[in-house]
C-alpha cells in the first residue's frame, strides 16, 4: 500500500540566471517540482509532471530516477527549458526578476497517467490557476491537495484562483502574496479570510523568519532554522513545500483529518512545519540543487533535532 | 534584600506624534524609558532617569509613582518635553521620523542619585552613548548591564559607542542596526561581531517577527505573539527590553552566570525573551501606553502561555 503515500506534483523545470550577495550562478537547474520533489523523495514516493527542452540535462532526469522519483510524467519537447533571471536585494529577502523566457512551458498542459492518478497528496506548484484545477479534474484518488501561487496569478488571475482554491486543503504562500490575496493588512486577519476561500489550513511562508500556519486549531508560528552562510534562496519556498508537504504524505494525510481529529491535525501540521523549516535551510545553503543533491536522510533527522533546540523556550 | 533587584532605567520621555495605518495619534505619551518601566515594575522594582519640560502631565509621574516606579531621577524642568513625529511604512514593521524637537532633551545630563547607584540592574535605553556611558561611571553597585542602541549614534558616534559596549553585557538592537553595527550581512555572523565587541549576548530584534538571541550557548529564536489587530507599534521594542530585562532582574541576573553557569544562563535567556515577546505583543494593541496602563500582571502570565503554546513543535 506504499502507493497511497505518493505525491503527485505538477509545475515548472527550469534553469535559472541568479545574483546573490554571495555570488552568481548562471543557468542552473532550477523550478518549483525539481526543487519539491528533491526535498519531498526523501519522506515518501513522488511523481513529478513537468515540460522541458531538448537542452535539459538527462543526467538530472537520472538522478531523479535514482532517487526513486517518478518522471514519467516529464515531457521532453522541441525547443529550450523556461529560463528565470532573477536577483536578490541586499538581506536576499526578496527576488527581483530580471526576465522570463517560458520557452517550452509556455505551451504546458498537464496529462496525468495512471500512476498519477492513484496518487494521494497533489501539489499544484505556482503555476496558472486554470492548469491547476485542469490537474484536479483528472485526478480522482486523492485525499489531499496542496497548492501554490504567487502575485501574478492572483492579480492576473483572481478568478480562477478562486475558483481552484475551492478544491484545496493546504494553501501555501508567502506573506505579501497573503495580503494581496485577501485585501487584508493583518496576518491573522489575512489567514481567516484565505480559509474562507477553501483551504482549511494556510501556510504563511515568512521568508528568513520562518513560517505561520493557520487551522482549524488556530495558529501556531514556526521559526527559520538560522543558518551561518545564505548563498542563495532560491527554492527555500518550494522545498519548505517539499519537506511540510512530504511529511504530511508519509503519515497518511487525509483532508477529512482536519474535522474528525483537529487535534491530531494540529500536531501533524506542526511536526510538518518542521520538516519543511529543516529542508529549506538547507536548500539556501548552495546555489541551485547543489546542496539538495548531497543531502541525506540523516541530516533531516539531525537538523530538525538542532531546530527543536533552537526554538524551545522553558514553560 | 528586595532592592538588590532594582533597575535602574535610563532615556527618553516624550511626548509621540503617530501616524499608522489604523489612524492618528496625536502629541500622546511616549519615550524609551515611560514604555520599559510600565512593563518592567510588573517584574520588579524600577527606578527612571529621564527629563521632561513643564508641559509633561503630572498625571503620569502620578501613575508611575503608583505602580512603585521610583521617579526621584526624573527631572522636570523649564520648556518643552521632547517631540516626536513619525509613520509607519504599509505593513508597519518601519517607522518613518518625520521630525524630532529634542526641547529639554538636548541637554540631558543623568545624575544618579543613592537609590540608583544601589540598582544591581541598569538598563540603557537609545540615547548618546556618551551618557550611557556617563551612567555606567556614576553608578557602583550593579551586577548586569543592557543597552539599546540606533542608527544614528551607530553611524555618528561610532567610536563612543564602541567604548560603552565594552562594559555592557546584554545588547538589544533590532536586525538593520545590527548589520550596520556589525559590517555583515548574515544574522548569525553579525551577532558574533557584535559579542567580539563587549556584551555576553545580542539580542536581535525582528519586529513583528520576534527575536534572536544570541549567547554563550548559542543562539535561540522566538516568534512574536500574533495579535489580530495592531494598532501602533510603536514602543514595542522597548516593551520587549522592559518584560526581557524586568525577568531577568526579578531573577537576580549577574554578569557571572553567562560564563559560571551558561546552562542556567541560557534558559533563563529564554524565559525572559517570552516575557519580552509577551509585553512588546499588549504594546502594540493601542497607541501610547493606553494598553499598558491597563495591563494587569494575570495577562502576562496567561499570553505566555498562549504563546508558549503558539510556538511549541513537537520532537
Amino acid at each position: 500500500m506504499k502507493n497511497n503515500h505518493r505525491i503527485l506534483a505538477v509545475g515548472s523545470m527550469a534553469f535559472d540566471s541568479i545574483q546573490t550577495l554571495s555570488g552568481k550562478a548562471e543557468h542552473v537547474l532550477g523550478g518549483s517540482v525539481n526543487y519539491f520533489s528533491a526535498v519531498a523523495s526523501h519522506f515518501t514516493e513522488v511523481s513529478v509532471i513537468g515540460v522541458v527542452g531538448q537542452d535539459f540535462p538527462k543526467s538530472h532526469l537520472d538522478w531523479m530516477s535514482g532517487r526513486g522519483i517518478d518522471i514519467s510524467g516529464v515531457e521532453i519537447v522541441e525547443g529550450k527549458t523556461f529560463h528565470w533571471v532573477g536577483e536578490y536585494d541586499n538581506y536576499m529577502n526578496e527576488a527581483k526578476t530580471l526576465s522570463t523566457a517560458l520557452n517550452v512551458f509556455e505551451h504546458f498542459s498537464p496529462k496525468l497517467n495512471d500512476i498519477h492518478k492513484e496518487a494521494s497528496v497533489i501539489f499544484l506548484a505556482n503555476i496558472d490557476p486554470v492548469l491547476q484545477k485542469s490537474v484536479l479534474d483528472q485526478a480522482n484518488n486523492h485525499r489531499f491537495v496542496a497548492c501554490d501561487s504567487m502575485n501574478f496569478w492572483i492579480a492576473g488571475k483572481r478568478n480562477e484562483l478562486l475558483e481552484t482554491l475551492k478544491q484545496v486543503d493546504l494553501l501555501s504562500i508567502n506573506e505579501g502574496e497573503a495580503y494581496l490575496l485577501s485585501e487584508q493588512k493583518n496576518l491573522i486577519q489575512a489567514a481567516n479570510t484565505i480559509r474562507d476561500m477553501g483551504p482549511s489550513t494556510v501556510v504563511i511562508k515568512r521568508g528568513e523568519y520562518g513560517a505561520a500556519v493557520f487551522g482549524p486549531k488556530g495558529a501556531f508560528v514556526i521559526p527559520a532554522f538560522l543558518v551561518p552562510n545564505v548563498i542563495d534562496p532560491t527554492g527555500a519556498g518550494d522545498t519548505f513545500a517539499g519537506g511540510m508537504i512530504g511529511y504530511l504524505a508519509r503519515n497518511g494525510v487525509d483532508r477529512d483529518l482536519a474535522k474528525s481529529d483537529p487535534e491530531g491535525w494540529d500536531r501533524m501540521l506542526r511536526r510538518a512545519a518542521l520538516s519543511g523549516c529543516v529542508s529549506a535551510s538547507f536548500t539556501v545553503e548552495d546555489f541551485s540543487l547543489h546542496r539538495l543533491i548531497r543531502l541525506e536522510d540523516g541530516e533531516i533527522a539531525n537538523r530538525e533535532k538542532q531546530l527543536i533546540k533552537m526554538i524551545n523556550i522553558p514553560g
